[in-house]
């Protein structure tokens, strides 16, 4: 069944990179489309094609040069992949599925349509809306930005009117929507396969650890109620039975402090949450993204080592890239070190990741946090 | 300590592909030199200096190019690699290590003085000296080239002087030796790992499968006697002491029918036999050869899974490269295939290879050989 010889990214940064490993070791050819030359992906051997993320002629080329086109990054050309889908081209996940993802509120709106158990949320287009928001959510409430929202970027905890005002200013000329403050005791993920057969496939529930609003810290399995994992689980069942489109998605929950799950937001592709794969599960979700996108059937999700934690190394400062400590942090067992090959390090910039495995997470987790301490980029 | 951007590698064949994958991860920059362009290693984003093993200006160039210089492959320059070394430029094995294997008979003799078990050996120059060494070793030896063998070619079995008139035929012209043939149960291989520092690192002992003389299947561990496996480990390690430079060493062995263990050949380099570590121990061959010769510390050889299982998947026909059957050996769980990018295919080329992984090895076994049988190249 699975034609495909040459598979196109939109985007060749870590994500790409590790996704062209994964097709190469089945025997793919690689094209990307990414803003920069030298990407992280064509540094392994992808063919690049150098374009903005809304370049729709340059993604109309990479359809071109390939049998299945897929994403790494959802902030891009929607019209550009839906006018690839309308040749007849297959376009994983589907072109739709990366519009509704690309405009958040949307977002919530169709899952909440579909039963999916979220925070309670609404539209807000003037100060006036978000006072009333605020009020509504009892003083606590996200203010968010529809569109390109990522790493946390454009999301605001409003707790007063003085945080309402300075928002307001922030984020002046975006649209926007508030969402009612949910306490939590835990942020989780989980990445989701679909097959092109329509086979669902879960990972295993994760606990994510977020600074700044970037995920740093992944924790795999989740130290979690079964029940909390049951709730988990059906959760991204339902969720990935609704999305259209083959391949993998992560799909960050909360758990609620009143033991409730919920939804915050979808990845329409594989996810920083998922990188403990590469090492900790029989399938990454590198190599699984590739298989669902190509018709292959998926691979086993479950771990083969009893514990991964997944530290990313973000950059410390803004300059050449350096790194320093490799030696160090490699003398630490069963600790994995992933450099990206990006130029130059910028602060919080994703430079790498660290994932280290252990007989239980606490294990792990002092591995990669010890292994984490001693380098620097 | 690490001083080392780019690592040059002389060979970018599916060794040097995996050597590169695992340099880029760690940040490293890779320039391989190989007798056909657009090799395996250049395809995961290695530059590549085109030229014929034997090249010992391009060797140069490639040497200059890098910070460090390695080898896949050990039939090579070993003159102008000693060149290299003596410019004061890190090689990794020592040029003598790679010269003493190039030359199994010399092989022999140093094993020999070193007082590490093997098989009874004697130099052949003249067929009347073959003769007499058959009779020496009771009508039944193995006639075997010194040079330039791998793979098995270049060695015959002798049972009668039919058999040596047919081999001296096909030899003529070469530098020969003779080996008592000893009655073994298994074939045994280990990896050895040695730090720039001298530490030595042992993998687990596994079992080589060997059809036309050639690796078919690798399962890891291999299931032999405690006993059994102490004297393979301690064979190992006293020959990775003897010799010269860091890096990942293959070392062969025979199970003799009488509890013997004894070492049949020495690898300079990553080897087939131990490509089962990508999926079934915490550091890879690979990654591992790559932290030797750049002086990080040596990685956890220690399994992560209970058993694995590795088969090469060799071409079945000569012409272009078309793999057949994919789909159906991904149906299998926990079963990895890696495809080299070689083309054409060749009757027995080695194309890529399947790991399997299980609770045991007759788990893993039923899971890489379905998949073998399921795929076609």
């Amino acid at each position: 069944m699975s034609q495909v010889r040459v598979i196109g990214i939109v985007g060749g940064g870590q994500l790409g990179r590790m996704l062209t490993l994964a097709a190469k070791q089945l025997g793919f050819h690689v094209v990307v489309m990414n803003p920069e030359g030298n990407s992280p992906a064509a540094q392994v051997g992808a063919d690049e094609i150098v374009a903005d993320w809304y370049d729709g002629k340059k993604l109309a080329q990479l359809a071109d040069a390939a049998d299945v086109i897929t994403v790494e990054f959802e902030h891009l050309n929607a019209d550009a992949l839906a006018a690839v889908e309308a040749t007849g081209k297959p376009v994983h996940p589907a072109p739709s599925t990366v519009r509704l993802i690309q405009d958040k509120y949307e977002q919530k709106v169709f899952l909440n349509q579909h039963k999916i158990a979220i925070a309670p949320f609404v539209k807000v287009e003037s100060l006036p809306e978000a006072r009333k928001a605020l009020k509504k959510f009892k003083g606590k409430m996200l203010l968010k930005t529809r569109h390109g929202a990522y790493d946390g970027r454009g999301n605001a905890l409003i707790r007063n009117t003085n945080d309402l005002k300075r928002a307001w200013v922030q984020f002046q000329g975006k649209a926007l929507y508030a969402e009612g403050f949910v306490p939590f005791s835990k942020e989780l993920a989980v990445m989701v396969a679909r097959g092109t057969d329509g086979k669902i496939k879960t990972y295993p529930i994760v606990e994510t650890i977020h600074k700044r609003n970037i995920c740093v810290e992944v924790r795999a399995p989740a130290v979690i109620s079964i029940a909390a994992r049951k709730k988990a689980e059906n959760l991204a069942k339902k969720v990935a039975k609704q999305l259209k489109g083959a391949g993998v998605f992560g799909i960050e929950m909360f758990l609620a402090t009143d033991g409730k799950v919920l939804v915050n937001e979808i990845a329409p592709r594989v996810h920083n949450s998922g990188h403990y794969t590469t090492e900790a599960t029989h399938t990454s979700q590198f190599e699984q993204h590739i298989r669902a996108i190509t018709g292959l059937p998926l691979g086993d999700t479950s771990m083969r080592v009893p514990a991964a934690v997944m530290i990313n190394i973000l950059g410390e400062r803004n300059g050449e890239t350096v790194v320093t400590g490799l030696e160090a942090a490699l003398q630490l067992p069963q600790v994995s070190v992933h450099l990206y090959g990006k130029a130059p390090t910028k602060i919080d910039r994703k430079m790498g990741h660290i994932t280290a495995t252990g007989k239980n997470v606490t294990e792990a987790r002092k591995r990669a946090t010890l292994a984490r301490r001693r380098m620097g980029i």
